[in-house]
């Protein structure tokens, strides 16, 4: 094993982990060499899906970033993954670094990894899991309506050590037929007028934004998001009110303003409705808290095979101490295992106790 | 010196700070013994006003924390000052330590505390400063329309160490008339409807809300605030939507939505303003960003003496790094200087400035 791994391990920087047979490094944080996220599989050093950029002004951000040209693509909303491929098995990697045993035991359904990485065992396939059948994520792609589907946006090559340009990606994409990120092609910072409405089309059809990536240089990529996915994820997220960060709420709201203010959207009527998305949505919360005593979220999911939902049952109860997981029913459907699952957030619920049976809140 | 401010001073945690021709010692931080915001002037050591629990249900708190009988009283929305008595002038202390140059500049104005402390020089007298016209807060009663007022809400007697019982200060401040907030009564928690009306009455008139206050057990108080307030909150601070933490903001959010369903309280019509106060007037606040370059607030103000003004601007300058202070004009107008200040809000000037020239978040 490499020195710098030792190292971190001996710091608590990265950890072991395990997925069935499978024993591997995970790196809960950021060491000297290696970022958080990266995982160490075999011989194989996996990094991390980088983080990307948000941009809140599109014309100023694209005339400072780019001087070449730029391929916009949909940025997807749904949780990433990286596929890699380790003793003949595809294995689905989440943001953090943990192999996740729902995203790994659908790949199959996905695309035939197999015999893509057979070819190519050096390649990373980093993509997004989208569908409303997911564990992680509220809002979905207005065009998957159910289960969940992979969508591939980046790819890493181990043997280079660098992530492809999207014209190299695109070409192993569609060459492959993997199942892609929609792409809306090369534009210019001359193209301003004709992103602008691009941006505005996909606004009406509710996608979450938009990912700039340069055709010339290597991660040189910016995200966007529409004005109105800013006020469904509020709206989306309204019963974390008590969890989530602050921030988490009011970044939503300058980004709608200031994206509704470059792309001349009016927005009346969703301005309108988060006064009721916010204070409606959040007295309905309260209400369902006095019977239930709990702010949770039910899940269905649709599994393979029977010892990854045991699998994940046990990494999502590990993963966090902020989230209990429960299993609520399992039941075959066609060739699936459907699984309910509760998510309690235990930050918001003993929050939301406390507020309710009159302790008082110093600040 | 006592070696317990003199080790605080060493460990920084206290610091020595100047009024005109007056040296004196604050607390910025907790110490073992003394907490932040305590002042050492001359032999005297002042503790800080203590925080105050606030109340997101009434009747859970009030049965929770009462069987004694409570007095109510309004919760007068301004700065929390003492005033004291130190070499036969009194002067106005800020929660946070600070003589402050205005508030003192202005005692004089508001009732003959030399007077009273001729009487009485161990007690300290804690008030709230209320007004238009103050460079602290942007609200204020609705029943001072100009300039600033005093109200005195409790005593603290500095031969016993204690804070006075509401009856003990009530006699105190009707034989010597001192300025008072407005007193609702005693109230025991049997009287949970009329205390709820109560508030419905104050929430109509746009009040902050209660303190409610025990009439036997010192300091044990709960504050509590009208639904409104917390929208009319958001509504003079969205300008600093960029400055505050995000918690400001979404607290009040969930104190509205709790407090409108204990009370009864429809609010629907404030509730549809909700998105249009973030969303139209910070974009708003974006438009004259574009002109200003600036994120700052014009406060009108008026002194006595004119050596207040400058010993103000300096403290207002030293006090914060996150504010700066500028003079924009000084009048006289009948007896007293009318200054124009102007504070600008350097985080949220950096970060409004950044995310419209075209830099990213990550997020």
């Amino acid at each position: 094993m490499q020195e710098a791994v030792k190292q971190a391990l001996e710091l608590k920087k990265a950890v072991y982990e395990t997925y069935r047979d499978i024993q591997y490094i995970r790196f809960v944080d950021d060491s000297k060499i290696f970022k958080r996220g990266t995982i160490v599989i075999g011989d194989t050093i996996i990094p991390p899906y980088p983080k990307i950029g948000r941009l809140f002004v599109l014309e100023e951000g694209l005339k400072r970033f780019f001087k070449e040209p730029f391929y916009i693509e949909e940025k997807a909303d749904g949780y990433n993954i990286r596929v890699i491929y380790y003793k003949e098995r595809p294995l689905a990697i989440t943001r953090g670094g943990f192999i996740c045993p729902f995203s790994t035991d659908r790949l199959k359904d996905f695309y035939d990894f197999n015999e893509f990485f057979r070819k190519y065992p050096e390649l990373v396939l980093c993509g997004e899991i989208v569908g409303p059948n997911n564990p992680y994520m509220e809002l979905h792609p207005p065009y998957i309506t159910f289960d969940v589907a992979f969508r591939l946006f980046d790819i890493y090559d181990l043997k280079e050590n660098r992530f492809l340009l999207p014209e190299e990606r695109y070409k192993i994409a569609d060459t492959f037929q993997i199942p892609q990120v929609t792409r809306y092609g090369l534009y210019t910072t001359g193209d301003l007028e004709r992103i602008k409405e691009l941006v505005l089309k996909l606004n009406a059809e509710e996608i979450e934004g938009v990912v700039i990536k340069s055709a010339q240089r290597h991660l040189r990529y910016f995200k966007y998001a529409t004005p109105i996915i800013n006020i469904k994820d509020i709206e989306a997220d309204v019963d974390l009110l008590l969890e989530l960060p602050g921030e988490f709420f009011i970044q939503r709201i300058i980004r709608f303003a200031l994206s509704s203010l470059e792309l001349g959207y009016d927005g009346k009527e969703v301005t309108n409705r988060l006064g009721e998305i916010f204070i409606e949505n959040f007295k309905k919360i309260v209400q369902e808290f006095k019977e239930s005593g709990k702010i949770s979220r039910q899940y269905v999911l649709y599994f393979n095979e029977e010892e990854n939902i045991e699998e994940f049952l046990k990494l999502e109860n590990r993963a966090s101490d902020l989230i209990k997981v429960k299993l609520i029913g399992v039941e075959r459907e066609q060739n699936k295992y459907k699984v309910t699952i509760e998510k309690t957030f235990l930050k918001a619920t003993s929050r939301l106790y406390r507020l309710i049976r009159g302790y008082p809140l110093y600040d």
